[in-house]
């Protein structure tokens, strides 16, 4: 990438983030309902915070089927409200008992353990009333479609059961698949569940394109959590804006603690060249595909 | 009821449960699938266990539109995962703290707090997926609506709301109408959403008579949580199958606690004869509401 169009990504980037920030506050029941104290921590917990990766790739991915913004944003709320509930409940004492996040105390911090713990709850129901309250497709069934991947993805086999393989792993020497099998579900389910929402937003695709970009995720999906464990240990908490090398403090293993530094920078750009041949078929619709695995795997944060 | 009627309104009563039984056993992934101690957990927090009330109200209310039997299996079994998964979080030490649930020890007693949490978000998404995945109503219009109310009913405006409210009023003296905004929150939204869940699932109903559904639907919900704090004051522990009196030891407002038992008996059988006339305008084919607004009210445990 030239400079310039570094320099285009990053607009392009700000734009969806406000995008995504206007759209969460719409979405977001105000603190002036009852009740006041949950939404005002539901709102604590989600305004402005992140680097909105995950609606990032809703839009991406959507500029593949050229679907609609008014649905792309609400696809993208969607995803970021069962992140952000992820979030708040594996920052709880009882899971990885984390203080700071994006910068800020944790939701639990600000208000109290109990208020942090439906903050996740409503959460994670607000996506599902979005997905379902919004047209969002061509057709409904396609619409339904999306509900399933959104609550696999969030569920048991997806993210839930990634935090409980993660949890289960603490403190355990992991074998490179077995970490891969964590992130997989951890991360990778809700990133891979995004961009095929986006998708899903626009014209129909054939299933081998769909195979396409499902591979393109989970290889970007990875790329991110590998770039995740360098930055953790690397980068400091201020730059981070969470706890700097807390993985490696919770004796949790990471791709550093298995494979080293200088091999999971190897693979990162393994990943990200990967990724970028499952777009091969693809015309200039997939650029900001493209873009978005570049930034993933170069960011400093 | 003749006590012939009532033998018979049992004997339905334990072919729906039965029902509920195999179709939970059926729609949760089994404990031999990673995460193995996860899926075990939420399958120890469902199955064997409750009276089953909101999947019978799914049933009852499905007579009314004609609704196919295997579509309201699908519907029941997942307003029951949303019921377990909120009382799993419920009963967390951060809670409620309670170590006993229908006759055995509470998830988190029996795994730990971390997987109890787990357990409960991923209950959450399962009902998700569920009414997403199979064919629920007529048309898939239908169905959306369905899986929003299934949504609103569970999220901040609703069943997590009631308990952040509930959370609140502790140790607090309520007004019989911030009691009931409370109730409305908590047990209400969701009986309310298994009753149009199960009308939902079969034709299509005109608009007032849906109203009139939902009115014995709020009535029910109601009367249900009244019957319940007369029975944490008035029946043992091994009777409830959960810890009795806990309320009033936590010094949680019941409506014992505001009105006295006396009260509190004839304000149940008022909502009871509320709920009654708000199916006159319905046939035979609402007997099974009738029945369970009867059975509701009329229960010793």
């Amino acid at each position: 990438m030239s400079p310039n169009a570094n320099q285009e990504v990053l607009v392009w980037m700000h734009r969806i983030q406000e995008d995504v920030e206007t759209t969460l506050r719409e979405v977001l029941p105000t603190a002036s309902v009852v009740p006041k104290r949950l939404h005002d921590a539901m709102r604590y917990s989600v305004l402005e915070g992140g680097k909105r990766i995950r609606p990032l790739l809703v839009y991406a991915a959507g500029e593949v089927t050229e679907g609609p913004p008014k649905r792309l944003r609400i696809a993208a709320a969607a995803v970021e409200l069962i992140h952000c509930y992820s979030l708040v409940h594996d920052d709880l004492p009882c899971m990885d008992n984390d203080v700071l996040r994006r910068g800020k105390p944790t939701c639990h911090v600000e208000y109290d353990v109990p208020t942090a713990m439906l903050v996740g709850d409503s959460l994670q129901s607000l996506a599902f009333q979005l997905v379902s309250e919004y047209i969002l497709a061509e057709d409904r069934e396609t619409q339904l479609t999306m509900i399933k991947l959104l609550a696999q993805a969030s569920g048991s086999r997806g993210m839930a059961g990634g935090q409980a393989i993660d949890l289960a792993s603490t403190g355990k020497a992991l074998s490179l698949p077995e970490l891969e099998l964590m992130h997989i579900h951890k991360t990778g389910a809700l990133i891979r569940a995004s961009v095929l929402l986006g998708v899903y937003c626009g014209q129909p695709l054939e299933e081998e394109e769909l195979e396409h970009l499902d591979h393109y995720a989970k290889c970007t999906g990875l790329a991110f959590q590998v770039v995740d464990d360098i930055l953790d240990t690397e980068a400091d908490t201020a730059t981070l804006g969470k706890t700097a090398g807390k993985d490696a403090n919770n004796e949790k293993p990471t791709y550093v603690s298995i494979m080293g530094a200088t091999a999971a920078k190897g693979f990162a750009d393994e990943l990200y060249e990967d990724a970028i041949s499952a777009l091969s078929g693809f015309d200039s619709r997939a650029d900001r595909l493209r873009q978005l695995a570049a930034y993933i795997v170069k960011r400093q944060y």
